[in-house]
C-alpha cells in the first residue's frame, strides 16, 4: 500500500471501514506530512493534534460510525467549531470561542470524521488574503477564499476539507490547486454556524481528490446520504459547453482545458456537444451577484463595521461601503433578475441540455499572493443556485493545474457526481484521470 | 399627552424625532410598567437597565439616528445580542453570551434603537413553553415560540419586539394577545444570528401595537426603509377569503373574526370579497411544512443532540427523533412539493386575487400555559414564503384577542402593510381601529 496520506478519501475510507488501515496511522501520516511541508504552505490557522489523536484511537476501538469514519478533515476557518479557535479569517475574532460546531461540522464529527484543524481562510471570505502559498508553487495564490483547505487537500496534508462559495470560492482555488471541488446546490447543506457574507449566496461544500471524496463528504455534510453512491449514467447526457459572457478574458490555458474535457464529454455525450451561447439576458449575472453580494454583506457584516471599523482591512472597507451605497430598490431590482434568471435556466436545462461545461477560472492561479485571482466565472453560477464541480484538466505555462467546472441544473447533485465521475474517466491525462 | 408607554412605536418615533419627548422618559415609562407587571405576565429572560438607560442619555443628547430612534425594544432571546446573555430558551445555553449582535439587532441599534431586554422564547423556539403568562388572562398561554416579544407589546412594557416564525411563532402570539405581528416575506430579514431551526422556514418579523409600528420596525431590520412610508392604495385589491383545508378546526370567535374582517376588508375590495378555497394541491402543505421543520431541525440542532441530550426537554427530543426518522428521499418530495406549491400560489396571487385574508389561529388563546397552542393555520402560508400580518379583530368567549391575519403574494410587503392599513379603518370596534 502507498503512503498513507496519499490515499483519496474514498480509499482511505473503505480501507478504515474493513479495517485494513488504523485511523490513527492515517492522522500520523497526515501530520507528518504537516510537519514537512507547513512552513511553507501555510494552509492552517490552527491545529488541534491532541484530540484528533484522542478521537483517533477512539475511533480504531469503537464501532464504525458512519461514512467519514476515520478520516482526518481540515475544516475552513469560516466554520464554527467548539473545540478550536475560530477567527473567520478576521482579527475581530482573533480569540474567539464558538459554543458549538456548524451543523456540517458536527454531522462529519457524528459519522467518524476527525476534525484535525482549521484551514486559512480570506477574511471574512471575502477578498483579502491569508497567508497560504500554492503548494504547486509557493509564489502563487492557492486562490480563495478558501485557501488552506484547497491547499491543504492538494499538498496531500489531508483527503477532505471544507469550502464555502459565495462568489468562487471553492470552484476557483480548487482549479488553482488541481484539485476536486464541489459547491452542491444553494441550501444543499446547512449553512447554520457558518460565518455568512451573503445570506441569498453562501453555499457549503467540500475539496477532495476524486469526484468520489466530495461525493462522500457531501453526502455527510447534507444528510443526504446517497449522494456517496455515485450512480452509473442511465442515459447518455445532452452536454453543453458554455463560454459565458466573460470569455473574451480567458487564457489559451483555459480554453484548451475546457476542450480537452469537452473531449471526454464528447464521448458520453447524447449526440454531438452542444456549443451553447446562453440567451443575452444572463449577461448580466456576474454583476448583479456582485452587487447583492456587497449588499447584504454590509448588512450582514453590520456589527463588525459599527464596532470595529479599525480591524477590517481596506479591502474589505471598501466592498462594505459599496454595499452600503447600493439603494434597496436597485438590490430588490438585482434580486428580481436573478429569480428570473433561475426560472429561464431551468428551462433551458429542461429542453436543451442536461450539462454545462465552462471556465472555472480565468486561467493558471496568478503569481500572486494578495490577489486571489478573479472568481468571474463562478459568479453567475453561484447566483444560479445550480450544483457545480471542479474538474482538474491541465496545466498552464507555469506548470500550475488548470480546471473546468461542470455544472448541472437546479437540484441534480446525484446526476452531476454521476457525469463528473464518467468524463474523469474519459480524459486522456492519467493524472486528471485519477480524479474518476 | 397620555402615559408615555401607552404610545405605539410609530406615535413615540415621531415625538422622540421631533424632541417632543425624550427617550429617558419613556424609557422609565416603560421600565415602571415593567416594574408593575412583570410578577406576573414573565415576559422578560433578561434586562439591560443600566446600558439602555446611558444609551438612552446619549440619545436624548446626539443628532437623531434613524427610524427607531430612542424606541424601546424588546427582543426575542433566540436572537444574540452581545451585551446580553442569549439562552435560546435552552438550559444547553443557561451562560452563553454571543460575541457579536444578530444582524437585525445591530440594524436596530444603528436606527437608534435601545435593546431593553431579551424576551422569553420557547425552547429552541419549538413546542416547549416559558414562563410567560397572557397580559389578557394570566392562566392563558401568550402563544408560542415568541411568547415573551408578544406578551410585554400587548401589555404595554414595551411598543416594539422582535420575533421569528418557523410555524406560527408570530401570528399565532400576536392573535392570542391581540397586537399586530408581522411575519415578512421569507429571507426579507437577514437571519444571521438568531439560532435557527430549520434553514428554509425561519423568517424574521415583529409585533407592535399598529401596523405604522411593525412596518417602521421591518424596515429597519431588512434595510428596505421604505417600507416604513405606508403608501395609500392606488387601485382597489382583489381580495380572497380563504378559510383553508383545515377549517373543521376553527373555532366559533375565529369564524367571527375572519366576518368582521371580511366586511372591512368588502369596503374597499375590487369587486365582492372573493371566497376562495384553494385547489386541492395545497391541502399538503400543514403536513410537509411540519415535516421539513423536523428533518431540518433535526440536523441544525445536531449539536445540542449529541453532546447535551439530557438538557433537551422530552418534547423537542421527540420531535428531533421524528425528524431523523424522516428519509432523506422524503424530505425532498416534500421540498419539490413546497417548490411547485409556491409556483401555484404565485399564479393565483397573479390571476385571481392580491390578498388573502384567512385564520391566525383555531381560536382564543389556549387556557394553558403549557400548550402554546397549534400552528396549524400558519404552518402553510410559512410554507409558501408570503409575507403575513395579524390584525386583532375581536374577542371569544373568554374575553380574550382573536385575530385573523392578510396575506400577500411573495415579495408583496409593502401592499400588504398598505392594505392592513386601510381594512384596519375599516374595522367597526374602536380599539381594533386603533391598529390603523
Amino acid at each position: 500500500m502507498k503512503d498513507l496520506e496519499s490515499l483519496s478519501a474514498s480509499q482511505a475510507a473503505r480501507a478504515l471501514s474493513r479495517r485494513e488501515i488504523k485511523a490513527t496511522d492515517l492522522l500520523l501520516a497526515c501530520l507528518d506530512r504537516i510537519g514537512q511541508r507547513e512552513r511553507v504552505v501555510r494552509a492552517w490557522v490552527s491545529l488541534g493534534k491532541e484530540n484528533a489523536l484522542a478521537r483517533a484511537k477512539e475511533l480504531d476501538r469503537g464501532s464504525i460510525k458512519g461514512l467519514a469514519h476515520g478520516l482526518p478533515i481540515g475544516v475552513k476557518d469560516l466554520f464554527d467549531t467548539y473545540d478550536l479557535p475560530t477567527s473567520y479569517g478576521s482579527p475581530i475574532y482573533a480569540n474567539h470561542h464558538p459554543f458549538a460546531d456548524a451543523v456540517s461540522v458536527a454531522l462529519l464529527r457524528q459519522a467518524g470524521g476527525i476534525i484535525l484543524g482549521k484551514t486559512v481562510t480570506t477574511e471574512f471570505a471575502s477578498f483579502k488574503s491569508g497567508a497560504t502559498s500554492n503548494p504547486h508553487n509557493t509564489s502563487h495564490t492557492p486562490g480563495g477564499s478558501s485557501s488552506g483547505s484547497a491547499a491543504a487537500v492538494a499538498d496531500f496534508m489531508i483527503p477532505l476539507a471544507t469550502g464555502s462559495q459565495t462568489a468562487g470560492s471553492i470552484i476557483r482555488p480548487a482549479s488553482f490547486c488541481g484539485i476536486v471541488g464541489y459547491k452542491p446546490s444553494f441550501g444543499k447543506i446547512s449553512p447554520v454556524g457558518v460565518k455568512s457574507l451573503s445570506t441569498s449566496l453562501d453555499t457549503l461544500g467540500c475539496f477532495g481528490r476524486t469526484v468520489g471524496d466530495v461525493a462522500l463528504a457531501a453526502a455527510v455534510m447534507s444528510g443526504d446520504l446517497e449522494l456517496a453512491n455515485i450512480k452509473d449514467l442511465h442515459n447518455k447526457p445532452r452536454i453543453a459547453v458554455c463560454r459565458t459572457a466573460n470569455w473574451s478574458l480567458v487564457q489559451k490555458e483555459t480554453s484548451a482545458a475546457l476542450s480537452l474535457c469537452g473531449f471526454a464529454a464528447n464521448k458520453i455525450a447524447k449526440g454531438a456537444l452542444i456549443d451553447t451561447t446562453l440567451p443575452k439576458f444572463f449577461d448580466g449575472l456576474a454583476l448583479a451577484q456582485s452587487r447583492i453580494m456587497s449588499s447584504e454583506m454590509s448588512r450582514n457584516l453590520i456589527f463588525e463595521r459599527i464596532r470595529f471599523p479599525k480591524k477590517l482591512s481596506p479591502q474589505i472597507t471598501a466592498q462594505l461601503s459599496e454595499g452600503a451605497a447600493i439603494s434597496y430598490e436597485s438590490y430588490s431590482k438585482d434580486k428580481a433578475y436573478a429569480r428570473e434568471a433561475r426560472a429561464l435556466i431551468e428551462e433551458l436545462f429542461t429542453n436543451e441540455f442536461d450539462l454545462i461545461i465552462a471556465p472555472s477560472a480565468i486561467g493558471e492561479a496568478p503569481a500572486s499572493k494578495s490577489n486571489t485571482g478573479d472568481p468571474v466565472f463562478c459568479r453567475g453560477w453561484t447566483l444560479l443556485g445550480l450544483p457545480c464541480i471542479n474538474l482538474n484538466i491541465t496545466s498552464g505555462p507555469n506548470r500550475m493545474p488548470v480546471g473546468v467546472q461542470l455544472i448541472a441544473g437546479p437540484g441534480q447533485d446525484h446526476f452531476l457526481l454521476s457525469a463528473a465521475r464518467t468524463i474523469a474517466l474519459g480524459l486522456t491525462d492519467p493524472v486528471a484521470r485519477d480524479q474518476a
